[in-house]
């Protein structure tokens, strides 16, 4: 079965995690598919080029200088590290785009309104579904042997870059591929205890994720990573894993 | 036959520009590549975050934190904002550098001695050759009617990726593949007068080009894009073209 990876900011900046992670991927078996993120160095270089990063419900605000920025952080640098240093251990990587081929077609987010009432535009931030997914190109780049290594950057198909949330693409694509989905970050797992590494939760179903919620146990990034783990089981993902990537490989 | 066709920073610095080429590059006929530069907006981000961007003969000395901002802005930015005004004009473009599917292996320069005696080291600079490109893959995405786009990064095979210049880039892909070279720029051509822009010399022979030469006529960027189209030239690219694309499509 085919396997989606996604890996985040924390792992892509540090360069022994990555290479570390890099290494376990280019020697994991099966078909598989890598999507990152890479916020951490995208508000480092906002910062220096003075452009303020804005977030609302842990998602980005993108404004036209923010854009070029995710576009050269996620798209250009992290994209292409990883994809070097996937070649070098063996690993036949291809990075890409939305816009590379049209593999993906995201829709401009719209206005929305959010928990105090008020209106928000995210900016040039898309929305990706599975049908966003051009399935057959992804699965031709894999029949050449190809393992394909998304950044979250998509377009919609009329010039237009738009920032995706890369949970949500890899969500889209296992759920596009029926595969697998690991989110693999620095935790061993969901903990119960955000302050203690050794509370890992072995198993969430729906009603453990509301009860979690409800006491408060989970927060931040975390909370829009398990509602899209969850739409992802509902639309054909068979098993989601979350956690530090060796326990699986 | 396959045409090859180069652009540099100043159309990728001018959006009319840029979108008037990529309108033209779109509806040019037969198979075609692009290859990308982009040195406006990658000397303004460095400067941006306190790199200090240096030159040596026209070429860009490149330490690990110039690395990261040329591969930020060549196959981030510019790359991918191509790829989607292509796809925008109905041209399935797909960006690439040279780590993706390991299609061009740079090796790095090592130091020369320049004009005054001393030695250079260029940092992570590679240099590219016809052999450096895999020609198979290239045609394979293009069999299957993808239109390729190449920024300028490439990498080692090792991990590193490595910052090549885009002129030598296109010609090696126009020599590995037997293809017309297109240089792309703002100007109609190589002027006789820089200060004249009717002074389009209307063809260079290498006499013709090293009395331009003896004269100072030709001088600072144009330099080493004429000694790259002489070179190839005479590894079997049968035509190289300089000036607005517009007169040849």
């Amino acid at each position: 079965m085919t396997t989606v990876y996604k890996i985040g900011g924390k792992i892509l900046d540090d360069e022994a995690l990555l290479k570390d992670f890099c290494r376990s991927f280019a020697a994991a078996p099966g078909p598989k598919l890598l999507v990152h993120g890479g916020n951490v160095l995208a508000s480092r270089v906002q910062e220096a080029l003075g452009v303020t990063p804005v977030r609302i419900d842990g998602r980005r605000v993108t404004d036209a200088a923010a854009l070029q920025v995710v576009t050269m952080v996620y798209a250009g640098w992290y994209n292409k590290h990883v994809v070097a240093l996937l070649q070098a251990e063996g690993c036949n990587a291809i990075g890409l785009s939305g816009s590379d081929g049209a593999v993906i077609t995201a829709s401009r987010r719209p206005p929305i309104t959010v928990a105090d009432g008020s209106t928000v535009d995210f900016g040039f931030v898309g929305d990706v579904t599975p049908s966003s997914i051009r399935v057959p190109f992804v699965n031709g780049l894999m029949d050449q042997g190809l393992v394909p290594v998304f950044c979250a950057i998509n377009h919609d198909g009329r010039g237009q870059l738009l920032n995706t949330n890369a949970d949500t693409v890899a969500a889209a694509l296992a759920s596009a591929l029926g595969a697998r989905l690991v989110y693999c970050f620095e935790q061993d797992g969901v903990l119960a205890d955000p302050t203690d590494p050794s509370s890992v939760i072995p198993q969430i179903d729906c009603a453990i994720y509301e009860r979690l919620k409800a006491f408060g146990a989970v927060s931040g990034g975390m909370l829009p990573k398990l509602d899209t783990a969850f739409v992802a089981l509902r639309s054909g993902v068979p098993e989601v894993f979350i956690g530090k990537t060796q326990i699986r490989l």
